[in-house]
């Protein structure tokens, strides 16, 4: 397991605070701040813990139904084709999962996002608030 | 939800039944036919269901504990730096888990394997069945 001090996520440098949806038990969700993919969140575990088998399994348990409210509340607001779950961590080994409603308009609907060459798209202050909004009304009346 | 009928999981043509490694409760274990990435397997789940969410909370609960002792076997057999967790689904929505163990060698250890180009390794039959044994034992004292 890495160590929480040189954790950029523990540190509070990432993922950025004004992109913050909603604070679930074991989790707190993020907006990415590349919206290139509209809707991609990430759900950060709160406390430093780097692979699946370092959690008790009761709060394995809690953390999927975590990524599945919001998978639920994404998948209202974005219509995807699918969604995509992934924990990966080969940045940043604080457990984080990245949860991505794959739209009609995707450029690359059979490829995963990570092999998707694309320019990272910014949301303007304006936006940002609107998206915000729309997943944390769909949130609170789904969960 | 997609038609089971005209799924490649559904009508046995991927994973490979040669590659299998291990049945759980509500999933499949397969070592990938891709080893470029060694130890990659996949958790296929049994019946045919395209998102968390239409899965019953007691189902979720069950298949991340599966999705986790895999993790846990794997990581006990390749000692990696880290294991990558992601079902994605974009080519074949039916679910299924990729569980990849990222070891010290790996060419483009911070990358997700998705945006990393190479050349497809398939292990010979005695190379296969001798990681399948491997990981096998492992499953087998561990869980």
């Amino acid at each position: 397991m890495s160590s929480p001090r040189d954790c950029k996520i523990c540190v509070g440098r990432w993922p950025w605070a004004d992109h913050r949806i909603a604070e679930f038990g074991l989790s707190v969700a993020y907006l990415h701040e590349d919206q290139f993919f509209a809707g991609w969140t990430v759900l950060i575990l709160k406390r430093h813990v780097t692979e699946l088998y370092e959690l008790a399994a009761q709060e394995r348990g809690q953390l999927i139904e975590e990524v599945t409210a919001m998978a639920q509340a994404l998948a209202a607001v974005f219509q995807p084709i699918k969604v995509n779950y992934a924990a990966l961590g080969n940045q940043l080994p604080h457990m984080h999962w990245h949860v991505v409603p794959r739209l009609r308009d995707d450029p690359a609907p059979l490829e995963a996002i990570w092999g998707i060459t694309h320019e990272p798209r910014r949301l303007s202050t304006e936006e940002r608030q609107l998206r915000l909004a729309q997943i944390r009304r769909q949130l609170s009346t789904s969960v």
